[in-house]
């Protein structure tokens, strides 16, 4: 096991890193030609622009030596902004979700000063591995002040009882506490909201074929019968996924073009040349400019065509549609409500709002949809309990003892303390980030491959796998692989009672390890976040590359955004973390406080100054954050209960089961309570909002304001006729609308009405 | 174990107590006097009237002998009447519910020809207990058959697997057709019902306390408010607990009038008398019918008082009501939408049919609900699990060997073969079937404290505690308890790989004790309930001491009705039996499909002639059935994967986990498929029958109509004044209304409009 001085090396060197990062990013932050990268939300906002000194130097490099003095000035100017002004800036979704951190600081903070105060003198006095110290079982220092340290069968095991129901206590009260809190604020978020076309309209899947009605006409009699005083118009989806792919070929071969162009203007005397085989390498060499001209017509044509044929052809219309309705109230009693005695067909649901659709999965047929859904979880199955046996052996690996043991010719390398405390901090924790990268993108693709319609769900979705996977193969995975190798032998020649109690030992040894985790992932990986050197060079490349006008400057910028399908299980780890070792190893706790609250204060930063959200869910995620942290909380319970068994206290296990019981039917009602707010729309907020916009607006025109609102995103920049009609009615000054003016690809023809 | 003999004597001596209850039952059901017992439904029907033969004895004896010699033709009588025509005249419910064991028998049937076809073969010929009869463990002759009898790790396993593949995918594809089936059945139902209260109204519960208005008024403006072209009227709920308990106290009151007037009538010598104590013995003797008369007199004042209060006082006026709509589509829209921000407030759900309210339970407080249900959870745990100890020990005792083990002394007595046979055979399933008798009422009540606002959901809730109960402790309590008792110290001696081998062979050893429960609860249980023992002799007592009138006649009969609470959960036993045991221990099979045969036609009998349902839930306890069944399903599957991890096959772990996966999922399917069917009435149904009505009656007053439909049972019957107006508007013949004039109880001023 890793020792004091161990750990003590690892959080000077991931503190150094840390520290390093955050300097790195002063540095880099103050300078103009970087602002696009750490600014870019003011940019998107339109608040600021191009930096324009008087100098051209000036215009890259800060030569202002006294801003460098001030170089943390970010850190409270962070924290400075005031949460209602936050969401107005950022959206909800980013400001609950920031509020993640802020729970965890709030639950951990008095929860370490108690275990500091309570548990660390109890178990400090214990003196049970002084004594034990001639046996098999490793320990370290740590050990001394954790659950270790009290003698088998001790009464001071009553101390961690109790505290263990005071944790519970605190930790639910501050979830029902934030709960409470964050319904309130979607809630008024939601009755703030300006007008929206998505609070008119609802999702429609699954339409079922008719012989004699195109599938426009189906739906609009269908909801002009069941509907009848409700109904106004509706949008059919095409299924434009070949259109945009060859939008999406058509860009990649403008940027080429682009290039080409840029480098001929740099260097007239000389056109520049590409390769037509792969990846510009092989094949004849051609005119770059003129090859380039000619495959972005080709592909114009190819688009029109394929536009015309989308348009025309009745097969591209799928069986979905968005219906919308004269009223607020008419659109959420059809989204509450079901339709048909058949529940496979017209189905529908609120519709999210136009950039929240992931238009690929609005035409899954039933059946299809569930035979997805079972196969996907079986895949997720597998793939969370193959990644086992690679994790495994690395963490198997990562032991001083075990590799000497395996590689005994490596032993005088390793013996040299610096590199030993080097391998004993780091390499756990960075084989398992190597393994957590790979993963989210493949989780992503098989929420996809699921059937959810939109972004917010497949992110909501992703995170609930990534969770499993995090507390399988991190968590459990760790604590009990590890002990495995290292232990195996002891097992095999033990009874099952002595069996038991050695692995009710594991937790407490695994602290180290997951200090170091912490600081590895929680410390540097934070710290790295808000250097952002992916986009910085990746900004950079282009601005030398592509950039000709301050519009492709614009282009250029990736703002990102809060990845909420990773981030959040992360955080989960953490939180599980800090309930579990919280009556075991209060050790581990600080660097759980230190990690929320530096994580708030950079997250905080972030979502003012850098991401861009691509949608808004109203914090729709937070019923999945509350039920995670709960079911943290129920294992670090249920663990205790095992671990106590197994040291003598028979009656621990009857004080302790109410708990995670208690702990459940808290879940329960807190559901009860709250969820709803984030799954359904009241009935009597509609009305009142749709009162007063009576009142407010009376000759507003409502289908003119839908029109297009959900157009599949490839229909929405072309250059398509607009029906002057259309625009008589958006001319008309009675009819304010807050969207910006789109040029209208359709006709008329099928938004229907009754 | 018990032995083939065993099982011969015990089965000889149950089909002689079933063929026994059938003869008594035969001859008992000819004679005239009996008929109010036996064919009480005609009666109420008002198809059949009191016997009025010649002479007085052919009033109370069947003579004609020609009609005993066919006794049997009720049986085939049973059958005769096609489904439809029982819907019509039974309900829905009781049709469905007979199609439970319907359902078994499809089940069953084929899978014990399959069983016997092919794993009968292959377990005679394993020729394994023989070979070890030398060994400790004890074997019969049924265990030949049974899986028991393949020798440790050979091929001949992959046959079980299979089969089990077989008999779990014609389980599935049945229970896939039968949902289907009931689905449809239910849906046809409700759309050829007539008119009726619960199809426009909706139950609130919890209506916020509001400083300025009444309940009513608040109720009113809400609904008027945010169901403004829907809202059509309201009903408030009283509190009349007391009343009610006033009005019962009178009834029992009367019933001993009309006793001592009888009795004073047939002997008009000596006027009765009575004590005024303790159930009429202890006190001082009075004249019984001045006694009563006083008594009776003196309560209707006070149940006159009662009843003034409970109208007038506003205090009495619970926060719920049953909110009428002036069409099914807004009656649907409000019960399937949430209506405020709060959702612990305005809980709409659609309303029950007004017999099948539960009144007390509607004015719960939503904190107070959930505080109920965790109680009754916790206490729900310690009933089911403190009935383990009793069990344990009848069991234990119930098995020969252990008793001569116990109670030395008593060897000669039981080593007498015919007493062996005996005790063998009866003890065990007697012991758990007194058990089970006592339980049903404490589970009725659980489910009351639980707060459920209507005696479908009382009923349904409480079968799924009892299948809990009986899961655990009849099941679960039988195979494992009794082996431990038996085995114990062999157990304690071994490894554990040996031990939970020991564990693995004992589902094949209890077989014959569930065979004899099966005889014992399944075939003579039935064939005595078609006796009615206890009707029988209550309704002769009556008539012998209260009845005077045709009408008290009518009140004498104790029709009974299904008891879903309690039957379900125990066809749900025997659907579990036949499968843990079809490719175990093929022999049990023949035992579930007679009783699943021989109850499906008891009961068709029973719901024909006899029973009377309390109220019409439409089938909606099918979603319960469903997935209970699947549960045993997926238990068998797990407990056979269990089996055969410990007959040397380790692969077979491999073969057989996909087994459950694809079973919840089947059932997660099915759930999407059907079971929105019994939750959610379509707003297109809706839609159709308000469309018909329309154009069938458009003079139609709904609000008289639904004037009196959900008012509290004490007050349908009372004496107050009917207003003239709604006299006038009942009168009117453009109104017709199916529902039996009623005198009405209270004016128009609960029932408001907007």
């Amino acid at each position: 096991m890793a020792s004091i001085a161990d750990i003590s090396l690892s959080a000077a060197i991931n503190l150094l890193s840390a520290l390093a990062f955050l300097v790195a990013f002063a540095v880099l932050r103050l300078q103009p030609f970087n602002d696009r990268v750490y600014f870019p939300k003011w940019y998107l906002k339109g608040i600021r622009g191009s930096p324009t000194g008087s100098t051209a130097v000036k215009k890259f490099v800060n030569l202002d030596f006294r801003t460098y003095i001030r170089f943390l000035n970010w850190m409270p100017a962070a924290l400075h902004m005031p949460e209602p002004e936050l969401i107005d800036h950022a959206g909800l979704d980013s400001a609950v979700f920031i509020r993640i951190y802020l729970l965890g600081l709030k639950i951990f903070a008095p929860i370490t000063l108690l275990a500091f105060a309570v548990l660390v003198p109890v178990n400090l006095t214990g003196n049970t591995l002084e004594e034990q110290g001639a046996k098999n079982l490793t320990y370290s220092d740590i050990d001394k002040i954790s659950i270790s340290n009290i003698p088998f069968g001790s009464d001071r095991f009553w101390a961690h009882i109790a505290m263990s129901y005071v944790f519970s206590c605190w930790t639910c009260y501050s979830l029902y506490k934030e709960y409470k809190n964050v319904a309130a604020m979607r809630l008024r978020f939601l009755a703030a909201e300006s007008r929206r076309p998505d609070q008119f309209s609802v999702l429609v899947r699954n339409v079922p074929p008719d012989p004699d009605e195109s599938v426009t006409e189906h739906i609009e009699h269908f909801f002009c019968v069941n509907h009848p005083n409700h109904y106004l118009m509706h949008q059919v989806v095409y299924n434009a996924n070949k259109l945009a792919a060859i939008v999406a070929q058509k860009k990649a071969l403008q940027n080429w073009f682009i290039y080409y162009q840029n480098k001929y203007e740099r260097n007239p005397s000389r056109r520049p040349t590409t390769r037509t085989g792969f990846m510009g390498l092989l094949g004849t060499k051609v005119d770059a400019i003129d090859h380039y001209t000619e495959s972005i017509d080709t592909l114009s044509k190819e688009e029109a065509a394929e536009r015309e044929s989308v348009v025309n052809n009745p097969d591209a219309i799928m069986p979905a549609a968005f219906v919308s309705f004269k009223t607020r109230w008419g659109a959420v009693v059809c989204s509450q409500t079901q339709q048909t005695s058949d529940p496979t067909i017209w189905l529908t649901e609120w519709a999210p709002e136009p950039r929240d659709v992931f238009w690929e999965n609005l035409a899954i047929p039933y059946f299809e949809l569930n035979m997805r859904r079972l196969v996907m979880t079986v895949a997720l199955f597998f793939l969370t309990f193959c990644f086992m046996v690679p994790i495994a052996f690395v963490q198997s690996l990562a032991n001083i003892e075990s590799i000497m043991k395996v590689f005994p010719f490596l032993k005088p390398v390793i013996q040299e303390p610096s590199i030993k405390s080097l391998v004993q901090g780091f390499l756990p924790g960075i084989a398992l980030k190597i393994f957590l990268a790979v993963l989210p993108k493949i989780l992503m693709a098989m929420s996809k491959i699921e059937g959810f319609t939109s972004l917010s769900s497949l992110d909501r979705r992703s995170a609930s796998k990534y969770y499993l996977f995090i507390l399988i193969n991190v968590f459990l995975g760790s604590v009990i692989t590890g002990t495995a190798f290292q232990q195996l032998q002891q097992f095999l020649n033990q009874t099952s009672a002595d069996f038991t109690k050695t692995v009710g030992s594991t937790i407490p040894m695994k602290a180290t390890f997951f200090i170091t985790y912490i600081m590895v992932d929680g410390w540097a990986g934070i710290a790295a976040e808000v250097l952002r050197l992916v986009p910085l060079i990746t900004f950079h490349l282009k601005n030398a590359f592509l950039v000709k006008t301050e519009q492709d400057r614009e282009m250029a910028m990736d703002p990102g955004s809060l990845d909420f399908a990773t981030s959040e299980p992360r955080i989960q780890l953490y939180f599980m973390l800090g309930q579990v070792y919280a009556p075991v190893t209060p050790f581990l706790l600080p660097f759980i406080v230190i990690f929320f609250g530096f994580a708030y204060l950079i997250f905080r930063h972030q979502i003012i100054n850098v991401y861009n959200q691509q949608y808004e869910s109203g914090g729709s995620f937070w019923p999945d954050v509350h039920g995670r942290v709960v079911m943290g909380l129920i294992i670090s319970q249920i663990l205790l209960m095992g671990l106590l068994s197994t040291r003598g206290t028979e009656t621990s296990t009857l004080a302790l089961i109410a708990q995670p019981i208690l702990t459940f039917w808290f879940h329960r009602y807190c559901k009860g309570l709250f969820e709803s707010a984030f799954v359904k729309f009241p009935l009597q907020e509609a009305m009142v909002k749709d009162t007063l916009e009576r009142a407010v607006e009376p000759n507003l025109n409502l289908r003119v304001y839908l029109q297009n609102a959900y157009q599949h995103p490839v229909f929405q920049d072309n250059d398509f006729e607009k029906p002057a009609v259309v625009d008589d009615e958006e001319d008309n000054p009675l009819i304010k609308t807050t969207r910006p003016t789109r040029r209208v690809g359709k006709s008329e023809s099928e938004t229907g009405g009754c």
